[in-house]
């Protein structure tokens, strides 16, 4: 069977991203587990050891997480981004995954599919950029496949990492609850023309630090916009309310690109308890981080609410990014 | 800058795969441990905690293995592969590396670059082949990644592992020593045109079994044709000599076929022992395993020695699988 057809309601775009997940997770039925220990968040969590004879969960030993992203030519990245910071993009957005979940990274696999007629002195400054970064996060390189792809040029890399927290807390995007809080690292927006997609610095020590804290009900980290990734984040039964003039921007952008641009790569964090002990927290946070600021942009609402009589956003008219269209 | 030229002298294929190799570590330098830890093995082996405080080691805790291995479309797969091959291809390859370290497979994660026309009835029946291996062989589908890819189809698994002999011993490709016996598992050659490159079963229980024989020195699987891979497990300081008559083939396959086909999935295996310590090995492995052979095939001699004196093969004159050219 040819893998393509041109009639269009044939193909995956005539469904788009998420109904194509839904599809695939029909598909695999038992062979795919549910989040966290399988497909739905920004890492699958494996426990130290399934065989309870082996286990060391009572030791506090870590979990490990894994994660995987490509970079594509013609997707991620073109003739116009160095070729150094193709390597270090596609390290550090999977180091975004495994902030996201609290963890430190461990080792890193890469698989490269690469068209015969790829430039020598392009390839050099992709893996020199890429091993600079591995060496500065502490993640080495421990294997990898070289394979043909006339036409093509992917770089897939797949990242180990453990849990920091005690008990193996892994933060998922599953956990917030009606009335929790939502909040976000950094500034968002403009990522792309800034250079930011290739240059942003993981929230590795942050995400560690935020596993550590009682009232952090669930993380993510930001890479298709706020206005997309906040539902993955949103529970059922509830409604996001998020607060325009609240949202953190870089200079320049609007709230269009602070809701919608993506590549943000920051933290967004669902925050639960007494408006003291929050307050506590966030000058928690300005001690430990001075540098990054973490900003309350809005709060969860029972689904029944309507953001406009809160005065808050209405997400349905920002898109972020979408696959397969 | 634009990653491919047309200039050929500019292009990784003037180096093609082995020298392309050697430049990629010269450019990772530190960031790329040495193998078995690192890069130049079937599988990465991570052992089980690098802080002494954590380590399991002296429990005779697992090591962990991961390997990375794609299918891509034009390259590993064409329109006359049945999807279902092609998603059950890119599992078993991948087991059969994990096979080749002597271990058990734990959980996979799938990287999907897919081109926006790819057909809902070819990506289903990919994942329904994939679903059903992943139950036979019992490796849950953890996590993933969609991207978009315009023009190509590119999937690529990352299977993670553990060692399964005491000692959390994973049999590398280095080890052999010049008289060392070399031996396959099954039959050689005519992978292709039988549609057994799709239709192997990993040597898992096989390699296993191997990893608890002190007679067995090294392990590799077959991938290139033994007459390119036999170069991976011969020490420094040693020749391979492959005598022909004693190859296994396939029904139907000549000498050719059994050296340079490629696509075998068989094991390759040093054994080191005297006769009748190997004697008894093979009528083990016999008793363990009545339906494929383990069939000694050649032996290392001193690098100074002449094929053709002994009656071997002069491999020069056959060729694997090539990347890149």
């Amino acid at each position: 069977m040819n893998p393509f057809s041109e009639k269009t309601s044939e193909t995956i775009a005539s469904l788009g991203e998420q109904k194509l997940l839904a599809r695939i997770r029909r598909w695999l039925g038992a062979a795919a587990p549910a989040s966290p220990a399988g497909m739905g968040d920004d890492c699958a969590v494996l426990p130290a050891g399934k065989n309870p004879a082996r286990s060391r969960g009572k030791t506090g030993a870590p979990a490990a997480l894994v994660t995987v992203d490509p970079v594509i030519f013609g997707e991620h990245f073109d003739a116009a981004v160095p070729p150094r910071a193709v390597g270090r993009k596609l390290l550090r957005r999977n180091l975004s995954d495994i902030a996201a979940m609290g963890g430190r990274p461990r080792a890193a696999v890469l698989a490269l599919a690469l068209d015969p007629r790829t430039r020598l002195d392009w390839l050099e400054a992709f893996y020199r950029g890429l091993a600079a970064d591995a060496r500065r996060f502490g993640v080495p390189l421990v294997g990898g496949d070289l394979a043909t792809h006339r036409g093509g040029l992917v770089a897939t890399l797949t990242l180990l990492g453990e849990t920091t927290a005690p008990g193996a807390r892994a933060l998922t995007r599953s956990g917030a609850l009606v009335s929790d809080f939502i909040a976000v690292t950094g500034r968002l927006g403009g990522s792309l023309p800034s250079g930011r997609h290739h240059s942003f610095t993981p929230r590795l020590a942050e995400g560690r630090w935020l596993a550590r804290r009682p009232e952090v009900a669930a993380l993510m980290d930001l890479s298709d916009g706020l206005a997309k990734d906040i539902h993955s984040l949103t529970p059922s039964g509830a409604k996001p309310l998020l607060f325009g003039e609240l949202l953190p921007r870089h200079a320049g952008v609007d709230l269009r690109g602070a809701l919608a641009d993506g590549e943000d790569y920051e933290l967004l964090v669902a925050l639960r308890g007494t408006p003291d002990s929050l307050r506590k927290l966030l000058a928690a946070w300005r001690r430990a981080f001075p540098r990054v600021p973490l900003t309350v942009v809005g709060q969860f609402a029972p689904s029944a609410a309507d953001p406009a009589e809160h005065g808050a956003l209405d997400l349905s008219a920002y898109h972020g990014f979408e696959h397969f269209h």
